[in-house]
């Protein structure tokens, strides 16, 4: 029995937007629009709107570490959404005490599975995924138009469709209100890291601002500061505690406790020639 | 005798802002400090601070479609202003039961003329005119420095004029304390695609963050979706209902309305080297 | 005897961030998911998050400007944080009854000498300075976990500090609650305009957007419009009042009072080539 008290916290009022529409045109204005006019009150915080267009893995990444700090019972709008006007579903998702309101396209995979899923031999890497909720969250497809605004464009889902929805949510609506329960959500697939033999085997998930390559290599599953990390080529003997005392191309556990690769002032992305996919090993040194 | 309820909605407490200061300085900081001062309670929003720097149309375009969304009563500060500290006029515009302040140079033009405006021959696309304000619609020049801040800069109204008007507007105070009425505001160019034989021809008025190409020409216009359109020396048969059934170089009726010529996944505005003020001609293939 | 209503405003409920975090990444939400879950009724202004990466200097260039609108009683987050983690302190900073929150790395020197310091002969430019507290201005040293995030990372003060101990502040919390006094804060050497004979000589100490070079000159020193402004060896007659009267490379007192180089429709810091520390001698020419 799922404990409903995970998935219908006393909202906070806020509703956290992030999308790709950039900065320089009307659809973020739009789209707040359409939020307060239902919900005057809420709180509106931009996570980012500046996901690189139709980049739904992206999205999801930034999503899934964003979220964490914010009071349960917080709506977060997310809209990456290159499949907007087609069969594509748009969904409710309730977990940790959060509600996400989005396309189902895989937009939601790292607020649904934060410590990644298990391997699948064959499965290419961000192949999307139909899978089975985890336990404790709850989905809901948005299949009720009279929460929408009354006309719903084939191209502008955000302000017509989640935007609203995100709105009755910040308002007090409960998400089984706003659409019918579903057991399966998509994914992206983005595997845990693997052991074999002495190493353990991850990949870079995101290229942040400053250049740093993020893995999906937990900090915990390390044991030891005394590691060798290998990505791109190059090899990096142990880890550094901060940016500040960090010679040269560091490793270090970074603030969402997985393993980074970083260059004090510099970009590490760009020495190293590596984004997103890249393979990364991790072997002990003592 | 217009209705004063249309320009008069009760405040709804929102302050949108839309300028050319871009997100690296301390002027859209200044300016929301200067409302905030006075307006302690509003809620700001931002449209957008990236328009190219003085390119009064970009503004206009974007302002025109983001204040629709909003509630009515809404307040939206406009400050694409090249004249700021000359002889060009400071302006409360009140159209659709909302308010708008900034300088009477065009950034208006969109908003009090959302069909465009009749063909003008041998007026050049975007060039300036004194324009005779739309039925309903009013506007007030700012002349009253006792709503202002007390030093006004000869180069930032937007913090020191526009802003406190903003804000005292937000607050409740009638657009007639702030100025005196006038009937002519600066409008820019932006003509009604024209029907000449079997042919629609209109120009791309906007180009969006992912390379669309917004066009003068209404989708109520077209009555049929069996049309050719052709620009920059291409020409796309149909329209797409949604980019994701898109193929290719393809056109639609975007979230505006009007027709647009998107390429899924890539830039239509690279594809073709084509940006505002791109000739477009429509013909039914029917 | 230091009246300490300049230092003890009522809150006046907002926050504000300046980062170089960038806006394409979870950073800046979390920071303020943080904010929020202290104090829910806290307004969010963003004053920037693309200080360049690591710049410190430009972002208390920034803040030095951006704070002065806003009311008695705000709190202004700052983090531009290259030694995070490390023995660099965390302060609040009471100034001009607005509050500071941010690492002791001189981020606060356009706060604290807004009027900038004596030559200092032999120090380099933006070097850092240990100096003595301003009279009227206080400073703290955070010291007190229990105002912080349970779990403090190595890599992101702003979210487990700073972030909560601006909350605690615009939540009512007094600044003496949160840290330790201390008489000495880092500042960069930024230094006022020099007079040799009949030379005022001072630097670039800014490049905003539109290509402005914002000097360290005080209109208010110059007594004249009667100038000749040299820099990167090119020499600009006389002063504009407005970019709009202004045709060519143009000097006029900018909106911040300080002396700057325009370009009107263009960017001056490219036509001269020239950026932050470049030398500039203004001469009277009558």
């Amino acid at each position: 029995m799922t404990p409903p008290s995970s998935n219908h916290a006393h909202p906070s009022g806020i509703v956290t937007l992030l999308t790709d529409f950039g900065l320089g045109d009307w659809y973020v204005g739009a789209v707040k629009g359409a939020v307060l006019s239902i919900a005057p009150l809420a709180t509106l915080v931009d996570i980012t709107h500046t996901v690189p267009p139709q980049d739904v893995h992206h999205g999801a990444y930034v999503l899934g570490q964003a979220w964490r700090t914010f009071a349960p019972g917080t709506v977060h709008l997310a809209a990456v959404d290159p499949g907007v006007g087609t069969a594509r579903r748009g969904l409710v998702v309730c977990a940790g005490g959060h509600l996400f309101v989005g396309p189902d396209n895989g937009l939601f995979t790292h607020v649904l599975w934060p410590r990644l899923v298990a391997q699948r031999p064959g499965v290419p890497f961000l192949a999307p995924l139909r899978m089975r909720l985890p336990r404790r969250c709850r989905a809901y497809v948005l299949d009720r138009p009279r929460y929408w605004r009354k006309r719903v464009s084939a191209t502008f889902h955000a302000r017509d469709v989640f935007g609203p929805v995100a709105a009755h949510l910040a308002a007090g609506a409960s998400p089984d209100e706003l659409g019918t329960a579903t057991d399966e959500v998509t994914a992206l697939y983005v595997p845990r890291a693997k052991r074999t033999g002495d190493a353990l085997r991850g990949v870079v998930l995101h290229v942040d601002r400053f250049g740093n390559l993020v893995t999906s290599i937990a900090g915990e599953t390390l044991g030891t500061r005394a590691v060798a990390v290998t990505l791109a080529g190059k090899t990096v003997q142990g880890l550094a505690r901060t940016y500040g005392e960090a010679v040269g191309l560091s490793a270090l556990i970074g603030s969402n406790g997985y393993l980074e690769i970083a260059l004090p002032n510099g970009s590490a992305a760009s020495e190293l020639g590596a984004g997103v996919g890249e393979a990364v090993v991790v072997r002990r040194t003592t």
